[in-house]
Formats: C-alpha cells, sequence, structure tokens
C-alpha cells in the first residue's frame, strides 16, 4: 500500500493511493495515518480494502505520510562517501540526532531558509517508519518492527549545525526541514530496503545520486541499535542518512536560495518537489 | 494554578491541586493537560473553576504533568558551577539537546538503569511548559508564551552520552529518564523563575544544591534563543540545565544503582521521589 495524508497543514485527512496513481480517501476507514493506523492488526484492516471503492480525490495538498510523530530520529554520516565528502571518518558505531518534529512538513510546501542563515542544505533520505513498538529488538527481530518507508529530505543549516555551540539539533529543526512522503510505502513492497536508488535535483541539475546499498550501517541494524538507547513507538521515523552530493561537500559549496526548486526521490517511494522561500 | 495528571501510565486524566494540597479531577472540564489546554484562553477557563466543587480523588500514581508532549529540549551546562565540574567552559550561546519524549515518566514513577550501563545520572532542573507558539520572539516577548514551569530530572547515561559516538541524544533518551512533575505551576505563581531555590538527594544525602539565580541563560532569553532555530508549540518542555553536584562532578564519581531513591525539588513546584531499578 501506499498510505498518505491530505488538505491543509493541520488537518490533514487519510488517503491511499490506488494502483493508476489516483488519491482515495481514507477518512471513512481511519480517522488519520500515525501510529494506531500502522500497527500490524491497524495495516492488516487497510489492505483489505478495495481502493476503488474509496472516493477519489484531486488534493489540493499532500501532506507529511505520518501524522504525529513522536520522534525523528536521525542517523548522521550514514554512507561511506558522503563522510568523506564532509571530511569526516565513517563513526566507529551510527551517529544519532534529532530533529524537532515541528520540522515535518508535505513533499511539496515551500521549504523555508531560516532569518540569518547563509548555508541551507539538501539530504536526500530513506526514511523507516515504526509500526510496533521496539525495546532492546535484535537485528533479526527488527524488521518485523517497521510497518514501512518514506522519502526524508533532512534539511540543515550548516552554521547553526556546527559553529553555535554543541549539538547538531540546532541546525537541523527549523520549520519546514524535514519534507516526509509523499507516501508511507508498506513494507511489503519494499522487498530490499538496501537496493534502493535515489537521487536529488537542484534547479534541474543532478546533486546527488546514491543507492540504499552503500549505508554503512542498515535499516535491520539501526533499529536494533537505536533500540538500545530509546524505544521506538509506532508512528515514529528514523531517517537512515545521506549519500554523496549535499551542498557543503561541493567545490565550492553550494547552499540554497529563495526561489530554488528541489526534486528529490527514494525509487518505489515517490518524489518530491519543494520551492525554497525565505522565512 | 497547579495542574497535574493522573492514574496509569497512558491514560492520565487531568487534575488540579487545591489549596490544601488535595488532588480534584478536572476531567469534567478538559480532556488532558496538553498543549491545548495551556494557551491563555484555556488557562483562564482553568482559572474561573472553584476547585472544591471538583471531586477529590486519591489517584493512585501521578503522572507527567503535561501530556502529549512535542518536544523535550534542555539546555547543556547551563549552571557556570556545572559547567566547572564538568570539566567545560560556559558556553558563549546556549547547548541545546533534545531527550526523546517517550523518555517522559511521572515523578514517582521507577527509573530505569539501562542494559549495560554504568554511569547514569541524576540531573534536577527546571522545566518551561510552552503555553503559546513561539518562533522569532524578542526575549521581552518570550515569558508571555510560557504557560509554566515543573520540576525535571534530566537523566543521563554518561557512557552512552559521551563514548559512543556523536551526539548526546544517545545517552538521554530511554525510558524513564525525564521524570516530569508533579504539577505544572502556571506562571502567575511564579514571580520570578530566576530566584528558585532547587535540590537533589540521594538516599537520603544532599547532592545538588542551587539556584535558578545562577543560571548563565535565563528563561526569557532561552525561549527567545530557541525560537531562533525551531519553532515552540503550547506543550513543549524546556529543561533549562543544572546546578552543581551531579553524579559525574563527585570525587570519585557516584552513578544510580539499583535500590537507590532520588528525591529532588524545585521551589513552589513541588519534588519527585524516584526508585531506581535495572532495565
Amino acid at each position: 500500500m501506499k498510505l498518505l495524508r491530505h488538505g491543509p497543514h493541520g488537518s490533514e485527512k487519510p488517503g491511499m493511493l490506488d494502483k493508476d496513481g489516483q488519491v482515495r480517501d481514507l477518512s471513512g476507514h481511519v480517522k488519520d495515518i500515525t501510529g494506531a493506523a500502522l500497527s500490524e492488526a491497524g495495516l492488516a484492516i487497510l489492505k483489505d480494502i478495495d481502493p476503488t471503492t474509496l472516493p477519489a480525490v484531486t488534493p489540493e495538498r499532500i501532506g507529511p505520510c505520518v501524522g504525529d510523530v513522536g520522534k525523528l530520529i536521525c542517523i548522521g554520516l550514514n554512507y561511506s562517501d558522503h563522510a568523506a565528502e564532509s571530511g569526516m571518518e565513517v563513526p566507529p558505531e551510527p551517529i544519532i540526532f534529532s530533529k524537532a518534529t515541528s520540522a515535518i512538513c508535505g513533499p511539496n510546501d515551500a521549504v523555508e531558509i531560516p532569518r540569518g542563515s547563509t548555508r541551507t542544505d539538501w539530504e536526500v533520505e530513506l526514511g523507516v517508519v515504526i509500526g510496533t513498538r521496539a525495546k532492546y529488538v535484535t537485528e533479526a527481530e527488527a524488521l518485523s518492527h517497521v510497518a514501512g518507508y518514506c522519502v526524508v529530505n533532512d534539511i540543515s543549516e550548516r552554521d547553526f549545525q556546527l559553529e553555535h555551540a554543541g549539538q547538531w539539533v540546532k541546525g537541523k529543526s527549523h520549520d519546514t526541514f524535514a519534507p516526509t512522503g509523499p507516501w508511507l510505502v508498506t513494507k511489503d513492497e519494499v522487498p530490499d530496503p538496501q537496493a534502493l536508488s535515489m537521487f536529488l535535483d537542484l534547479n534541474g541539475k543532478r546533486m546527488q545520486s546514491g543507492s540504499t546499498a552503500t549505508m554503512v550501517y542498515g535499516v535491520a541494524h539501526l533499529v536494533s541499535y537505536l533500540s538500545r538507547f530509546m524505544t521506538l513507538e509506532p508512528g515514529d521515523i528514523i531517517s537512515t542518512g545521506t549519500p554523496p552530493g549535499v551542498g557543503m561537500g561541493q567545490t565550492p559549496p553550494v547552499y540554497l536560495n529563495d526561489g530554488d526548486e528541489m526534486v528529490l526521490g527514494v525509487e518505489g517511494l515517490g518524489e518530491q518537489r519543494l520551492p525554497v522561500i525565505s522565512a
């Protein structure tokens, strides 16, 4: 299934994409696409629905594909080539950081450059959506706690992230810094999360191109590892790191400007098209 | 007002403390103590209620004083004496880090020592609860966005925080690492948040003792500063840093063990009494 949320910011309705790419409204079956709908039992109910029986809708906006996200956890330097372009070593174990959940927005919303920013940057990533609670789970059990996958753009203000004392969260959390979606693709449609190509274009020019095949720490390892340090709950999202080609890694560096457009995607998970504006 | 939440974990009901210290149930007036109840309009409705008209209850458990917390943002090294005991400089601007909101628990719940932990530590802190949305607010405006204050114990696993590659969130986010409450005390009852004494006892021995008077960056500055980097939303909590006396700062260091008990409080905001167990 490809699950989605449609409608104005803050009052999105649940939806589903049918096999012809038509959005169908799920409001009659589930209140929203949040953790409660993403358990195995919740997804089983949705799978039994024939999409052609649902009302077709032409949404004015696609929202983030998960609502009420409790945690947005990110993995740093998780592609060896990206670590190299950042001038940093591949970490001996996963680097965890977080983004404020208030940064989550839809896949085609305008991305804001914060006031005072000079170095706002992009990162196309594979997002992993948790379906069932995971605490101290093994790598073998880990994928059974995953509901599905989505595209996440882990936008960063590099100066806020790296030059303003301490911890990356400061440069990762501005409103609109986490475009998420368009779809939550359930894991039955993603047979191997470690074999997905991905790309990001800025103003029509290919900047990032890679594959989840070159992740340092794969999805199963990340879910198991994280579950040692915090409990993963239904609806939490893990953004698993970015391949080479971020703005900070260009010679000379390239950062976002008002009026730019990003188009990005992960194989099978859909695309984001994001205009850039000033906050 | 002293607002609280009572009942089993995950199904807490709203309550209020009357002037005699009796818990009164607010379920007839508000669904829960969450961001929606903490706007000026929401608080005004609650203020008009005569507590003696509410049902008295003897709660089997006090929960965290805010539900559905969107963000739990913490400030690092925000007391000059604590920075010194940590062997670190006072930062040139506030250090921001986050804790997973799944770490939030009640003020008398058992605190878990994570598996593999050798260095689980305590930090009594003043928590600031946001009442209205704050984005790019000035220091002069900042306190108008605050609903009230509470006690937060910012528990840390120092090895996970400092020795496992990157970012502090890894050592700050285990379940039960953020006991919050007992009460959300509305700001009208806290005339000066920069003049509150605070303490923490471990097994009856005073370990921390300090005052919010010695914060490096005060509450108004923190709210304004944070609002440059992320939007603060109703129900978000800022934990503002800890005075001297954490376990890591003792000679030799002292850490929590199964069977220990912490008692801690901030002047006017109530006390926490926390048994320590193994995860």
